[in-house]
């Protein structure tokens, strides 16, 4: 017997079909033997709904012209929790049709315990006192996902992909066995199955790994949650909720690594096209350079990723590329004008149209070539790299956006990923 | 400066243009110095969707044929719940729109505790302590009416009209001066308007006189809060939220009877077409007949209304005659077919299409004569009276159901209703 977690998303329980469908899942985990707790997001755009109320009514003018406050903010989580309320008791509902004990909890009721951050709350506690005892006693616990309760007393919601990480943090306070986190595709893949036709599901994935494959881009776990779990130790399975019951549904497992995972060197290829290249041309190379513009970035809010310092063939002068979000491109390059005496360049390049692709494996740790082949891959098409970036289980590297295809397809066979 | 408590039901808060319409009605009463508590009930036809849902799964059936349990009413409830949780963030976000200070307040917030009573709980206790000094703040408190908290941490729902009952208890609990009912006609009328078309709209009702007028069918306060105001000494005021501001909307007044009340002897007619008359023929007199009859219908959960015992003139044997709802009637006589023996009677009439219709006044205590006005009345337009019922300050009858209109215009004729 084990304690599961079962999270579902949004288009999981879009309907009555699927809620039903969701509750045949849930009655072959338990009658297995498990003892199941399941976090629920709002049906499939009543989110959406919700929100368009509010801000419908934020469109009025104030007479003081007032914004959006933490008044309005409290009003805000309020209304849009209403949408996991409803899920939860109508799958506690269908699972009591299906002849087995549940009962809703919502935020309040456990109580999960958030900090005062508005629509981005973060957990601050969750008490397994209640809800602990009701899984015990043989009730499957259906919990609203995505809220919790202040300090004050009010409904907070926990922010995009708020639901991961209820799913999550719900598995560690209740010292569940594994968190099995169910969405519309059936694991973890390679790459992306619609660059790569044999792309194939990973059956594990180092908590590492699956980190930055994440934050790459690769948008089935959101990032707090992998690192939540790997922080406590929880395996988090990611498979289909499409599938029927019984017909095999393996998934991918997101745990620690172990042996069968460090024979194989890399496990993915990921990309982003989300990034901007921003070059700032003959630097005056004093010490704290890189600092100030690190500096200039931070103050308005940008966020730095690759960072690579080069000597321009032409004059000997220093060049420094790095690359920032593509929508915050524009706000970066405001920045970097107003600080140019300050950070002391002649000018500035940007280009918006690049791609980060990625290789990523925990046995590069101990494997050496790896950069050589990829390097070599990406030669033999004539492929371009600008900028390169590295970490322990990570190579990156900025090319033209419009090579993106060929040099995931390009990596992806150089490391034989298709085949098992 | 008044502590006042104001209610909208569905219809007032069907959009967000309504929505916005209430805060500017809200906002008028605030900006004159009151405190001021909203009731809201969901916007109209939320309701009914979430029931929907819920019955729709309700419709499966289970392995063990499990029907609507407690266990199934706790998540009805806390799906329901979630519409008036919408609209109470939606009025206190328009609210601030409109520069005032304004939050919500859930049941469990409150808290408003409930007993363990399902989709109809009764309030047990209004806890004021959190809301009263909000109120004293400054701040106007938006309620989510039709909900509370049960003893188990449940959410718990009112019933039908549990809105109204939310408003005059949170009325009472607050010790506010008034509670003032928005709805869709404008106040408490002499009769039917679609029947009379100059009946009047009443400034005063006694509450004496509005129980009878409610129970009677004029379905604009659900009896139970009238009560509870009654017992509190709380006015209620019924008006319109479909008036702009500042455009005179008086309503109905409902408080305790005073001078100016007296002064008329009645105050409204009103009818019911929910009635179904039985006569049970050839009665045995024996002692404790009507006792029987009235135990075989308590047992068969019928109420009994309007009875009178009356001598056949043929044989010079007992009939009993008496009033059932409508959609008793069926069950009503199963019952009595079953205690036929019991009871002893040798045949059983019934008749579905009547109307009782009813004359109401507190003045009525204190003036003679008005019996026979009524009589007399009926009897100019040749409209007979099958049964009599009388209370201190309401005369029944029952008719036949094609002269309902009829007798309705010639009783407000008669008693002067139309003149002020």
């Amino acid at each position: 017997m084990a304690r599961i977690v079962m999270k579902f998303g949004g288009t999981s329980v879009a309907d009555l079909e699927r809620i039903r469908h969701v509750a045949a899942l849930v009655e072959d985990e338990a009658t297995a033997g498990n003892e199941v707790a399941v976090v629920v997001s709002a049906m499939s755009g009543e989110t959406n709904r919700l929100v368009g109320l509010v801000d419908a009514l934020e469109a009025d003018i104030a007479p003081d012209g007032e914004k959006r406050t933490s008044a309005i903010e409290d009003e805000y989580d309020s209304i849009v929790a209403s949408g996991e309320q409803v899920t939860s008791g109508l799958l506690a509902i269908a699972l009591r049709r299906r002849g087995l004990k549940a009962r809703s909890w919502l935020g309040w009721q456990i109580p999960l315990r958030t900090d005062m951050a508005h629509s981005k709350a973060r957990i601050a506690e969750i008490e397994s006192s209640a809800i602990g005892p009701s899984l015990e006693g043989g009730n499957v616990a259906v919990v609203a996902g995505f809220q919790g309760v202040n300090e004050r007393g009010r409904i907070s919601t926990l922010g995009r992909g708020g639901s991961d990480t209820s799913a999550v943090a719900l598995a560690v306070a209740l010292k569940a066995d594994r968190c099995d986190i169910y969405t519309d595709v059936d694991g973890i893949y390679t790459t992306d199955p619609r660059i790569v036709k044999d792309a194939r599901r990973l059956n594990r994935v180092a908590f590492e790994e699956m980190l930055e494959l994440a934050s790459l881009g690769a948008k089935v776990l959101q990032t707090r949650s992998v690192e939540l779990a790997m922080n406590n130790n929880l395996p988090i399975r990611v498979l289909t909720s499409m599938r029927d019951v019984g017909v095999p549904n393996p998934g991918t497992l997101v745990c620690h690594e172990d042996e069968t995972m460090e024979e194989r060197v890399v496990s993915g290829v990921a990309y982003s096209r989300d990034e901007a290249q921003i070059t700032l041309l003959r630097l005056k190379d004093r010490p704290g350079m890189v600092a100030k513009v690190c500096r200039a970035m931070a103050e308005a809010n940008v966020i730095v990723d690759m960072i690579v310092q080069g000597i321009s063939k032409s004059d000997s002068a220093a060049n420094l590329t790095f690359t920032v979000g593509k929508r915050d491109l524009e706000k970066a390059l405001a920045a970097l004008e107003a600080a140019q005496d300050e950070i002391g360049f002649e000018g500035v390049k940007s280009d918006g149209e690049v791609t980060k692709v990625s290789i990523v494996g925990i046995g590069m740790r101990s494997h050496t070539g790896v950069a050589q082949t990829m390097f070599e891959a990406l030669a033999e098409k004539n492929i371009n790299v600008e900028v390169i970036a590295t970490s322990e289980i990570k190579i990156s590297v900025l090319i033209d956006a419009e090579y993106t295809e060929l040099a995931v397809r390009a990596l992806h066979s150089a490391f034989g990923l298709a085949t098992t």
